[in-house]
């Protein structure tokens, strides 16, 4: 039975890179007959081009019907000053959203090749292989009400609502212990329990989660010694779970202690692990065109969706091994080129790893 | 004419690192005779103890008095399991909220002789000289409604609410853009505005106010990308502006850029610029009584005291100058210990301290 992917190459550097992880894809799919069919179309500013929104109705009924999707990135300076309201982010919240993708993966690697991309001692980030949880779909990013207004002094305000429901903590946690279980066994949750009411129920009842997980050791963080800690001795982590927003601003943190954010993927996965899968990096607006983007984040993205949506993991090993080989065949693109190695493009790199696949 | 200063030493290391701050505070107050009237009490666990709330009314009547606060840190695990309404930190938030002390300034800085400390490679962090101007009345931290309550169907939930208003904003804005005036006349605000509405405004006026600042470049990062850049290239940053719950995090953040957080002292301002001052780490109930914790960062906040509260440059100089020359004999507590320098324990680095002074 055939498998339909839509692939969703958004702005900026997106076309170009997702271009390369098509290639991939092609290949793994004859070389694994894997049965996948591809259909394309837009998403953010690309699609606020096209349709006037940055999500048309059209493109979520094809990302509802697929069963996984591909997503290059979104967003640009073009489409800065536009209506808040069909800014290029707001294709990506919806989608997220609509399709209730809440489980966000996100690893932060460091690839022995590029150990000396890291801003930070070698000693301290050698073998680094952290994988954030971040609840997607909850919390202050959704939260209502939201309303900007004027004050009877006539004074200007806004607010933002953060609200947590109990089973919206309880999914993402299991997502956590369950990822916990298969990896290091070690789970840290992060909140802001001694200040908010919202951290305070994540608490409570991802302890109460826990009870079914005795194998995985559970610890608690503030988010402000978890920003603090990832600097310190990001090794000492191995799962972390947190929401929405301290999960967008860890994980981000987390990404560059590898120096190599061109690298690495993630995961956006509903209750029945369909996913969506993107670079970590954004659509790099500046360096957009030139055929110079590094494109193995998106072909790892390729490579999780294998695993986690299709449960090709021999398809998704083939995928790492052939961009480890060229890691050590000394190719690299700009954002990760140092002395002594073979500069290419983003085209030479895709074809790179479509001849060591 | 006198000046009142109010001491709460807290809980933890509290005691200990306050007890060798005053020492510095006293031989400052001789030595250019400042006319300081010292008087003592509780905050945190140790106001709980006392008078069975983190901060008893006649406490705040006597910051409210006091010409500046001295605080040492609040907080600890004897406190963990009690009603989260008189928890230790509520102490914190509450005077920080009653006294107006919105501003808090986070300088991060790297002591040359400390640069080994860092987990960042030395060409990353060396000469860093962060400050951060964080937000800390406001926000999420006090926002109401907040709530915990069951719903229809039997869930548990829990929300926080995230406000800001024009005027609350402004003042922030300007703390901030005086600040890089006086430094290298860059500010960085950061916020969410591609998500939320607090930021939109939040960003709105921090424009409106650059207006008065012509000399100050202004730049905006969202908080996701103010993780990463903090630690790819934290030296881009001159003075950031954000909210309290971002400010929060990437004030901990930056210390721990420079690997000794145990040297950071913090001041927290209100309109007038009278003002609370407490070293950036925590209570450290781990190593409490022990005598071996690190007096620096008090020490410099009483310097910081002295020329924020009390405008008396040449006698803040003075202590920082004492400061870097026992640095410089190369006495070190455990924190930022390494070899072949001197070990030395809480008291004996406050009295080299009051020796160089
Ligand atoms: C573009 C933005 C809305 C988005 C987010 O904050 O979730 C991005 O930063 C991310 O992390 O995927
Ligand atoms: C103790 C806690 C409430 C406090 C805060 O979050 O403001 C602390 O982390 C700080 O930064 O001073």
């Amino acid at each position: 039975m055939s498998k339909q992917i839509l692939v969703l190459p958004g702005d900026g550097i997106g076309p170009e890179i997702m271009a390369e992880a098509v290639k991939v894809l092609q290949l793994a799919n004859d070389k694994y007959s894997l049965g996948f069919e591809l259909s394309f179309d837009e998403l953010g500013g690309a699609a606020v081009d096209k349709y006037g929104v940055p999500l048309a109705d059209e493109t979520l009924a094809r990302a509802r019907a697929a069963d996984a999707i591909l997503l290059g990135a979104v967003g640009g300076p073009k489409w800065d000053k536009i209506d808040p309201a069909i800014r290029p982010e707001r294709g990506l919240l919806k989608i997220r959203s609509q399709l209730g993708l809440f489980a966000n993966l996100r690893p932060a690697i460091l690839y022995p090749q590029l150990a000396d991309a890291s801003s930070l001692k070698p000693e301290v980030v050698a073998g680094l292989d952290i994988l954030i949880v971040r609840e997607l779909t909850g919390g202050i990013y959704f939260g209502q009400p939201r309303e900007s207004k004027v004050l009877e002094n006539g004074e200007r305000m806004a607010y933002d609502t953060l609200p947590y429901s109990e089973s919206e903590i309880r999914r993402i946690a299991q997502v956590g212990f369950d990822m916990a279980r298969v990896r290091g066994k070690k789970l840290c949750s992060v909140d802001k329990a001694n200040v908010l009411a919202s951290s305070q129920l994540w608490r409570a009842v991802v302890e109460e989660v826990a009870k079914g997980y005795p194998d995985v050791e559970l610890s608690h963080m503030y988010v402000d010694n978890a920003a603090m800690q990832l600097v310190r001795a990001p090794k000492q982590f191995d799962v972390m779970v947190t929401d929405n927003m301290f999960g967008d601003i860890l994980s981000d943190e987390a990404s560059m202690l590898t120096g190599s954010i061109g690298m690495l993927p993630s995961a956006s996965l509903d209750a029945n692990n369909k996913g969506m899968y993107e670079p970590c990096h954004g659509s790099a607006p500046d360096i957009a065109g030139q055929g110079i983007a590094n494109p193995l984040a998106t072909i790892l993205s390729v490579s999780m969706m294998l695993r986690y949506s299709f449960n090709q993991g021999a398809a998704a090993d083939a995928i790492e091994l052939a961009v480890s080989k060229v890691l050590d065949q000394g190719l690299r693109t700009g954002d990760i080129f140092s002395a002594g190695m073979t500069k290419v493009g983003t085209a030479g790199m895709g074809d790179a790893v479509v001849e060591a696949l």
